[in-house]
């Protein structure tokens, strides 16, 4: 069935296969059958095994695939997530595709599970950012997700986060605020970036929904959030993927948002081993 | 100019503001204009600069950049790599995609610049997979590229990999490799995949143009170069990520292919600091 | 320069001249230049003027526009809205493309500006919907915008809008509100569609950003408001179009959603009057 | 099975919900399951039943839908146009397009019926024009057909209109149909814009196979008419929308195009009623 | 300046060069500039220079073309057809794609001409047909007409051709024009295809404004010449490409369609003759 | 089943039936069924027919195909390949195409098949150019296939051929192959092509893996491959197609490449004959 990541599937086999696998397709005979285990070589979080089985409905063909683990399980080294057994033009194929699709995603959402875990008793939640790869948004962020971190806005569309040059351009942040409540859409919260605690004050003057504390240090935050007192939602940010999670959660933050767990991915590694034909 | 890379960015900039940027079009105004600078947070080497041009002319809109470092370049944190002055919108709406395209690039070309000093003094080659980020293997090849590296096949369309699922089905070496030489184009050399001696010297009678030597250990490696003498070109593969590729490349090996430079990347950090209009 | 509604504009003139104006080009010799007055048929608010001037960018050759009104200015019947002059087979091949887009934003505008004068002097804002006109809901929304109105979300995946099927789904307005916080990015409010009182003060226990009152009568609406004492923005909803506004208004709502806007629209008449060539 | 509205419904989905249904996907289980009725909350003539069915299975997922009603029938306020039961999910996603799909089409084809009953009695029939909304003339021109209308050309490559301009830049009414006839398909039939009995009276000499009588009274068409004596397919045009079409088709003129059926179109109000799940 | 071939320039030029030229990228420098002539080695028409010039403009770079000649010249062998010089990488990506355009048009210019003055002096025309090569139907079309052909409908969406299956399901050819008079837009003619007289003489009752006489002998084609006697315009359809095409025209018939014009065109051959740099 | 030639078919069938058949759709009811056979109009070599009922298969519509020959099969005048019966609106909506594409495959099978047996005996093989037909390519290189012949590179980007300009921007001949090793993958051979002994030698000289022998005679091209003795692959090129290719492959080359295999193609004739339903 057709799924909201088809567009990024059909990208990745047009991209890897645009006149086809000319080395099977020169020497395994079309109906030649296949079939293989998709076997964790390190321990994560399983994130992207439909999107895999997907990437080969994609190439056509008949297959069929018995999955062990679903998104968001934990796996260990060894585990075997799937198996998968059908047309050996279609799974070789596809291999790579579904290969690089899923490791990548289970990266992230192992990156974000250890971020969560690391916060694990606060409120604190890890979020995204637009730090992501270009034309795989959807999939960095859905794999945020099923590492147990949460979303922050998709595009320069679809949220509204104002900076110091937007803040430098209206004069002011209460301008700026003002600016954007009035032509942006009134389904979107209004967040401002802050530097330090003069733009703080201003920032809840003009009653932002949220309120980004970049780069600042820990005690600079706590001391923000009990100035803000719940007023607006408290963001952390800046270079947190080399931050004390652990210490940034306990100043009482709302989200942390860490740009390397999409911008700087180590794919989690999985094999698709072949019982050979 | 248009180039061949327009099409990511293209991608990229519908991805990331598909209705435009609401926070700077509410806020700045159309004739506001704004300087910045791009510089180094880290060490590396820089590629992807003109790229990061070319996204803000794709964005539209004038503007002005002058480039201190060109691709290749190695790069100190703190540098300032260029300048970019000219038109609010245009720079604020390009600078996200602008950053992640070139900071991707970057930390390729600066972990296969790595790789290539390791093995600086062999003849041993630094080259790439297909474990690149779907959407963007024209960008991460180029990467290696500009790294030091060489580019392995471009897709399954356009190179010849035999591996043991074709084996099995040829019902051996000579067989797979009669078939791909039979049907594949004759510009393509043919690529064999061994992981024993045995194999090895089946790829050598039937002629395999290149040999990949497939998880072997360096001793195995050591010897399989001296078996082949000569009469066809050695790649090493199989986790090298994780090898002391100074000793690899010892074995004798023409080529070293790496996985990890381009499905584990960890960005390049380079910011885009504007001077507050 | 490049805007984001090329792409519009470029589907318009693909669907009205896959191979060119035949008629045109068999008569009018390549060379011919023609010239003529945009005059406005009938009052209203002007909106795609510059949209009009894209259109004919798009088709190529070469013109020149004087515009004499902007977007969001008022027109009257009779009006020289702008002068184009050039090659007469663009002018020819755009001209129903930019009218028939102009028409219709001109359009949009203008039920617009007449809904938020009839609301003047009350808090309450006049918002679109997504009853927009497939493929062109990026213009009709900036239409309503140039008309004095806001947007509302821009489609199913940047805006959160509970309605009675998610209700009865999660098994309360707190289940639903709950879920959604959860999952949805925080950079969106959160909207509960409530059809009486016993839904408001669940949305409200619920902590509803948004309180959309859907079909309720003006005393009800009056009610509602009160109840709701600025703990949430109010948006009344539910055939707007065919209510007097103003009475609407006063019942102290903050949004007043009108599909009519998009879904019916009536084009301002504008024509191209050509001077003879 | 596929459709020539394919093109155009999957444009609307991937406008409407680019990342799927936030909303729904966060509250409502994958498995749910609903069922609506489609019912008419006006009078008029259904156009797009098919249609709205069709955007369900692009939505993709399994629901099934039972129609009562095909397109050009008549409907009443209250009638059940269908019921459609299935996944609740992929039912809430597709429900605002398959809407403004089918209310557009069926406003179109009721206005369109309306017209052509205006004329019930005459040889007349009731044309579309050009003037429809980008992107949708395939879905516009079909409305009209439902509702009893004929269509003109499709778009300027596949009909010849020759006008003023035209007229001017070849000398001569004669000159313009010779190009014409010389250049163009002879698949197709000419026609001539008139403005008065001269040009009629050229347009006749040159044989165009249709007059179009632009913007005349009501007394001149009926004197065209009589002149052109069958020798050529008369057309009235000419904002026909706000004229009282029964005396325009009593001029006894074969067609009446009006722009107005397709370029300010009133939604026929048809809503998706949920049996609450 | 745009034109309406650069949607086939564009596809030709992916299909081509998808990642650059890695021949002339890697030998040959960026600056590089490099000159030549385009000589035609076969005499015929010349079709396609433009396209040809466009071509290396959509490849991007800097480059001066002189023409010598233009679309619908004759040019014989040694010509100098036109001059290019500028950057060698822009001309040496663009060179086959140019070539490959320009040859295939110039051969069906040639072919047609020689068609044309095999029926000249009679009031046959020469016409083409739908046995175009899939994407290139807009070239193929222009081709002839450079060629002195006219161009049949371009698609089966813009034309009405009548034939043996659509007269058997509506029962007789009346009732087949009939449903096409009552369905298709009054725009376009109506043309039957008839195989003998009974036919013929049906057509003509049912007043089809064009009659295709398929695979009629000469004699027989004389005979429905005179039959029709100017009710319709008559055209020669059926292997045309092995006839004799004066004796063909000598019957009277006011058209001649031949499918070989373009479905099996000898491409006329022409050269990029590079002065060495 | 998705193949790889779907998006030329899709194409196609957009560019020939855009908004449907109007004829077949104004006169052909839509349950109506037809039936026909595939036959053979002339010798040849059958190629497409699996594209052919592809082709119907994304029209859309319930149909049944019986093939009784397949791609590379040898067919007579008056063979049934094929019969079909199902959904007449979808059969003769996809004729065209379906033809269209099958008639150009046999063309150039038949062509190619032609040339093979002409150098039988020998071991040379017939190889075709990159002169095919823009959009096509994919398609008129697997027609060279199952005619028997072998495909050269597929476009700029996957092969390596070296001419004049690239040597004499190099230097010599051994710079340009260095230049071509150090930046191109190392799956790909590099080929040189040379019009004189010197060239020869230096071609030798720098190892090239493939020398194409441009335009020589075929005793300079007998004297060629004796110097050349084994070294390097032997390519024989220039108007191939117009010599005598039994004597061209008795001078002991490997390949024949032969651009009018591809650029001037005689369609294979076949029809589709209708059981008149």
């Amino acid at each position: 069935m057709k799924t909201i990541f088809d567009r990024i599937i059909q990208m990745s086999l047009e991209e890897d296969a645009p006149f086809g696998d000319i080395t099977t397709n020169s020497i395994v005979p079309a109906d030649r059958r296949v079939s293989g285990r998709f076997i964790a070589k390190d321990d994560g979080v399983l994130c992207g095994i439909d999107i895999a089985q997907r990437t080969f409905e994609l190439v056509g063909g008949d297959f069929e695939m018995v999955k062990y683990f679903k998104d968001g399980d934990s796996i260990k080294k060894g585990d075997v997530i799937a198996e998968i057994s059908g047309n050996a033009r279609t799974i070789l194929t596809g291999e790579r595709t579904a290969l690089n699709l899923m490791q990548r995603a289970s990266g992230i959402a192992t990156a974000t599970a250890k971020a969560v875990k690391a916060v694990a008793g606060t409120k604190a939640h890890i979020a995204d950012t637009r730090k992501t790869m270009p034309g795989l948004r959807l999939l960095d962020k859905y794999a945020v997700r099923v590492g147990g971190g949460v979303n922050h806005r998709f595009n320069l569309s679809d949220g509204v986060l104002i900076k110091d040059n937007h803040i430098a351009a209206a004069g002011s942040i209460k301008n700026a605020v003002e600016a954007a409540r009035r032509h942006c859409p009134h389904t979107l919260k209004i967040e401002v970036e802050v530097e330090n605690f003069v733009q703080l004050y201003e920032a809840l003057e003009a009653k932002a929904d949220i309120i980004m504390l970049d780069n600042m240090s820990n005690e600079d935050m706590a001391k923000a959030v009990q100035i803000i007192g719940g007023r607006a939602i408290v963001e952390a940010s800046g270079n947190m993927g080399e931050k004390d999670l652990s210490e940034v959660a306990k100043t009482g933050v709302d989200l942390i948002s860490i740009g390397s767990l999409t911008h700087s991915v180590k794919s989690l590694d999985i094999s698709l081993k072949f019982s050979i034909i």
